[in-house]
């Protein structure tokens, strides 16, 4: 039976990726040696780190004055991070769930922070659109796709300081106006690798004007002068995400990607509105194309579980939604086929046709 | 031709765990799915990492009232954490090289540093005897082993105020006795497992002492209460230590690998003292059983690139030395079989006869 990873990350990547990471894992490049066992100082290792900085560029757009680096920790470091090296007086938050609630957390040890907006009372069914970023903050913090809540921006925002955003679960699903953002990061294990290593895009000029002293590892301006080796880098998932950077230039890039997610999209919430069972829990002009959280309507609450174990007999995996917002969860990130997202259809419609 | 990685780090692991991790990133535990694209709190999962806590816990010998757990970001991350979780006033150090002195500049951020010892003004060939430490201080730290100028300790200090080893190069390859530290970290890409996770062993009832704020993501209470997953951990890697763990109990625990490291250091010692071309760096009684540092004797210094070549010809990799020593450095971690020490020997030997 072929399984379909419906997970909500670490998630679904593409068999060929998955495949050449395995393969170097017992011989790198024909060298003989594992991918495992060699130095981040050699020179085949070196050529894949030259080869991901120009692939991330070229894949995402980033332009001049801009550089991108590959570290450990995940994007939760990146939530001290980010005000370390950015937040002097004041930052500003924009709260449209748990990860950008822990962001500002971490924030409000180094500053005062504002949030602009929340869809908290709401439990976060929507993205906030009226709202007013303080002209005199440091930074404006987004979280450009809301795993649990199944919320996505999807736009470029204009903003009068610096925008940093967490795209943990949405980086090169869609083309992105990198020059709109002082700052994007995410933890690559849902579109980009396996999990253990954290992009970050930054843009220099905006480092090096924080009046405090910044422990080295701490600070971006250390992994930029080394090239993301001031000490070992995670060698076997920065591989991964090479690989899937070659992967998503053959299949046309960031903007293959973005038709891609929208079809599946459009199969599955598509299904949702038509299935008498279900209804999508998110305001449908927020709708993720990521995370497709749906749940039983209220007269078929009780069969909840009959259709997660119903849907994993017939091989769809991860299907459980977040405990917040209960029912179910299809990601659908890059790597997910439209076959994927057909066969869920498909089981939506059995399931119904039984009850 | 067979070859044999004498590299320093990321380094050889045993071909078993290299395979097996390499087949798990094809299918995982016969579920269907790539250990890269599992979610880390599935059933699956969390069996490796219950398992990895007593597998850890048992090898090494780690007490009741200690935590183990698994990071991002490398040992150099930890040379910040240790400081902002233990260091209110004042801290030791003890110089033994670079790695020391880096870990020394992190906590001067935090805090008053004494260096109770230095061998800097020797080029670090040696491991200073004589020192005290404060009574006052919060913690001492020490390096067990110092890749770049093989140097290594070996014996577990005693010590007025909680010990703190980083011990990112001799994981694993001696019995210690854990209730002399107050903690043990390290980088895991030497001894325990691919390049991408860190290990931290603590004695908990030292933890929460400090008067500051910590980041939620460099507190270890954190880490500890979550056990190890409070954000996506680094799959691969953590799984490529736990395959290590159990080749390493295979072969009969730390006491096997403390008896491989022996045979092989006096193997290739043995040579290096004997051979009329080459010369040990380091002083006699500090001698580092993991990096075995030797260069030209003086006479020979012209040779020092041809015997690379020429040991690189014969199968030895990663030979080269650090260039704050020069010359060679065999790095036998405890991967390395005695074969490879044989064949190094043997290389030695050929090279001395042709010259």
């Amino acid at each position: 039976m072929k399984k379909y990873n419906f997970g909500a990350g670490p998630s679904i990547l593409p068999q060929e990726v998955m495949k050449a990471t395995s393969d170097a894992c017992v011989d790198f490049n024909g060298i003989g040696l594992s991918l495992m066992e060699i130095s981040h100082r050699s020179k085949d290792w070196q050529v894949i780190m030259d080869e991901i900085d120009v692939l991330f560029k070229e894949t995402l757009g980033v332009p001049e004055g801009y550089s991108v680096i590959f570290l450990g920790g995940g994007a939760s470091l990146e939530f001290c991070m980010v005000p370390y090296n950015f937040l002097e007086k004041k930052a500003a938050y924009l709260n449209t769930g748990v990860w950008a609630k822990k962001a500002m957390k971490e924030a409000k040890l180094f500053g005062e922070v504002v949030e602009v907006a929340s869809s908290a009372d709401a439990n976060y069914t929507f993205i906030p659109k009226d709202f007013e970023v303080p002209a005199d903050a440091d930074y404006f913090h987004i979280t450009t796709n809301n795993t649990i809540y199944g919320t996505e921006l999807r736009k470029d925002l204009d903003s009068p300081v610096p925008l940093i955003a967490d795209m943990s679960s949405d980086i090169f699903s869609r083309p992105v106006d990198v020059s709109k953002y002082g700052m994007i990061y995410g933890g690559a294990q849902k579109n980009l690798a396996m999990a253990g290593v954290t992009f970050v895009v930054v843009k220099n000029e905006l480092l090096g004007k924080v009046s405090r002293q910044i422990p080295t590892m701490l600070d971006y301006r250390t992994h930029i002068d080394k090239g993301s080796m001031f000490n070992t880098p995670p060698v076997v998932p920065i591989y991964s995400a090479y690989q899937n950077l070659k992967w998503i230039q053959r299949q046309g890039g960031v903007e293959a990607m973005a038709k891609r997610a929208a079809d599946r999209a459009e199969v599955v919430y598509g299904e949702i509105d038509r299935n008498r069972l279900f209804k999508g829990t998110a305001n449908e002009e927020d709708r993720s194309y990521m995370n497709i959280c749906f749940v039983m309507n209220d007269e078929y609450k009780d069969l909840e579980k009959d259709f997660l174990e119903f849907a994993l007999g017939k091989g769809m995996v991860g299907l459980k939604g977040h405990r917040s917002v209960g029912g179910f969860r299809a990601s659908c990130y890059n790597a997910m086929p439209i076959e994927g997202a057909k066969a869920l259809v498909e089981v939506m419609k059995e399931f119904e046709a039984k009850h």
